[in-house]
């Protein structure tokens, strides 16, 4: 229980604030209106330091379907944490929408564009093209993974640094490799406030897009292990 | 003594330059003028790192009377001490801000706009409602006060890494949640520089604008003390 | 073996985010779009020090022939290491670099600006001049060498603060000299993605800019030694 | 020689790196060209950052003669020391902004504004006025000396974080209290420089303004000290 609270927790801070950030930037008369690329990545990123320095030392504070199971095939997690793991990130992530809309309720009420209103919830590409889509965010988990495994390794010695370092890690992945589709590199950040998206009474809202709602899980889950298993053998080169 | 003037002059360091920051972007012919979302948040989060180092050794810095009042009520801080640390911040933001105009001070005589001359003082809603306004800043202090708690968690050991990951939260709140109401989340931070705006010799300036002047000290001490309970929750759990 | 393997692994993810963001912010329709010289320099900054953190503890993390070569000049590395290193930072280049295309396929193929296209891959000066370039490049990769040799000074015992201080050397280097010849200060980052560029499918490219290649080898190999020279003479000062 | 050899190389890499971020935003061609403040921001501080790293274990990294005389004024540095510290500053800051001319030796040609051109070497008001400029040097250097002795308090113990705050502390200042008069806060920053600007061959400059140098001698000077007094009596208040 402490276990998936942790990780319930981490990710309500996680979605509020990465949530928070789009609608601050992207919705009509916010004075973060059009703060651009800079501002988005660097909230992402410390979003992801916040949550891990207040949930990580209980849950690891994974956070994200993808690293989750990424764990678990190379053997950092049980298999049977992951189930009640993803439950909690999923409903972490659709509370945590949820306290933005409410934060943020006269702004929608203002805005007229509908996908913008949807943009604060959950990714969609810049281009729609599924295979390139997929591979877009693979490669973004790959990246997230390895990373996380990297920064940790034993004989870097972060110590307290570690939830700072997947920060800037976040944040550099935003910055380098976010455009292309808005690199959810997690599933439950995308599925959760897609689902919060859909119930909530959001006036003057679109559809969810269920149609791309596939790419930002099945995209991230094969990145994230792909990304886990490079660094797996690279480190059996190393020791 | 030793507390209370530390508070005050840690509020002096975090209100001049954070209305400095205000005073930087939007009055006229500085050299800082439109710098943007980015420039306002940084240094907003950096003031609160650089007073935190300079004085939170001695008072641990609160800097804040929504913060004080939320450790006094879960047990963090004596209600006794609670007094005199918030007559120490509003102190120190009348004198901070009282700096920052004087620094300013041709720069606030060439600006026509009222409104941005006030903006350099206290914070005004972009969409005024008193209740979504109360929510916004009740949800940023929640996270203020949640963050706090959790880098400072003992199992952490964050060490002298404390302050600037408590500078690097202000600004994620800033960057995410900042956009509807200038984002106070802190009683002080409004109430002491609208004081100081009300009393100086400020050429061309309005009214203080009193009528929202409850809102940014209501606000956060509601929802510091909601933070402060909701972490207690949940290390409750943890345990 | 695993020495260079690091060395190949670290030179990927330092090309695929280092590229990466020039093709985020130049493509058409990315999302990071004209994100500006802060997002260029930040990233490629937090690239060296996610690739420094997930290999440094292996090889050093050189990432950059400038840097290996420089120190075998001044005997911190053993000349007979030097060939593998290069090599392994050449092919890491090349995947990172390939792997970016891979990752912003479908906004090469919208870009028309075959400009645009080769800066994804390679450096191009603002001003074509070979000697000013040739300086340019020098001074920079002086000021890394220097930088480097400064932070992991014994004296300094940053532990392992080390890869985010590289990290942060790196941010200056290009917001401060970064602007006459795009700051290549390493030759693997310029010929490694050249090559790429030269060898890859990408639709509407335009020749490889070839006569410029030796610019980013030669200057950067010159100022990395001088500047180990530099530090190597200002330190015996200060035994 | 030890520490005045430091105190040069360290104002030389702070130089450089500091002229260098405004002839990087500020002159022609540019890539970097309207990088806004924020760049000029950041780089400023991390050049304090890696100035310090590289030589601040050997002098204590001043590179700033305000800081110097300031610290001498409250007993933390032999007074028989201060000329030479001054004296290296001076030459460092002269080297520095020499080399930032050479690298960006084509864009001073093809520049036609010559305020441009001095405002790569030195300081200019953006509203001219003796008192009000003087004044604005010297809260920004109150509040850089008052914040370098409270993060190097012992009991903060920061350790090799120390350099990385001291740039931080400067980028703040730079954010907040930098627009008004383009923040000296250093005499050697902007006195070393204009003598540069004096004697280097610079195609189509202007006079070197130096009925404005004194300012950001004397304002700097007056400020560190009244900001290390300030910290002196509030520490007298807490031990």
């Amino acid at each position: 229980m402490a276990l998936y609270s942790a990780e319930f927790l981490g990710t309500v801070i996680l979605i509020l604030l990465g949530s928070g950030v789009v609608a601050n930037v992207s919705l009509k008369k916010s004075k973060a209106e059009g703060g651009g690329w800079i501002v988005v990545t660097a909230a992402w990123g410390f979003a992801v330091a916040i949550a891990a320095y207040t949930t990580g030392w209980i849950s690891g504070a994974h956070l994200n379907p993808a690293l989750t199971i990424a764990f678990a095939v190379i053997g950092n997690l049980k298999w049977s944490l992951v189930p009640g793991y993803i439950i909690a990130q999923l409903l972490g992530a659709i509370v945590g929408a949820s306290i933005t809309y409410v934060t943020f309720k006269d702004h929608f009420r203002i805005t007229e564009d509908a996908d913008a209103k949807l943009g604060v919830f959950c990714t969609a590409p810049a281009i729609r093209n599924t295979v390139s889509n997929l591979i877009t965010e693979a490669v973004g988990t790959a990246m997230l993974v390895l990373g996380i495994l990297g920064i940790n390794n034993g004989s870097n010695n972060v110590g307290a640094l570690s939830a700072l370092l997947a920060g800037i890690l976040v944040w550099v992945i935003g910055l380098s490799l976010g455009g292309p589709t808005g690199y959810a590199i997690n599933p439950a950040r995308d599925l959760g406030p897609r689902i919060a998206h859909a119930i909530l009474p959001i006036p003057g809202k679109r559809d969810s897009d269920w149609s791309y709602a596939f790419i930002p899980v099945i995209g991230p889950i094969i990145g994230g292990t792909i990304g886990a298993l490079i660094y797996q053998f690279f480190t059996t080169l190393w020791v």
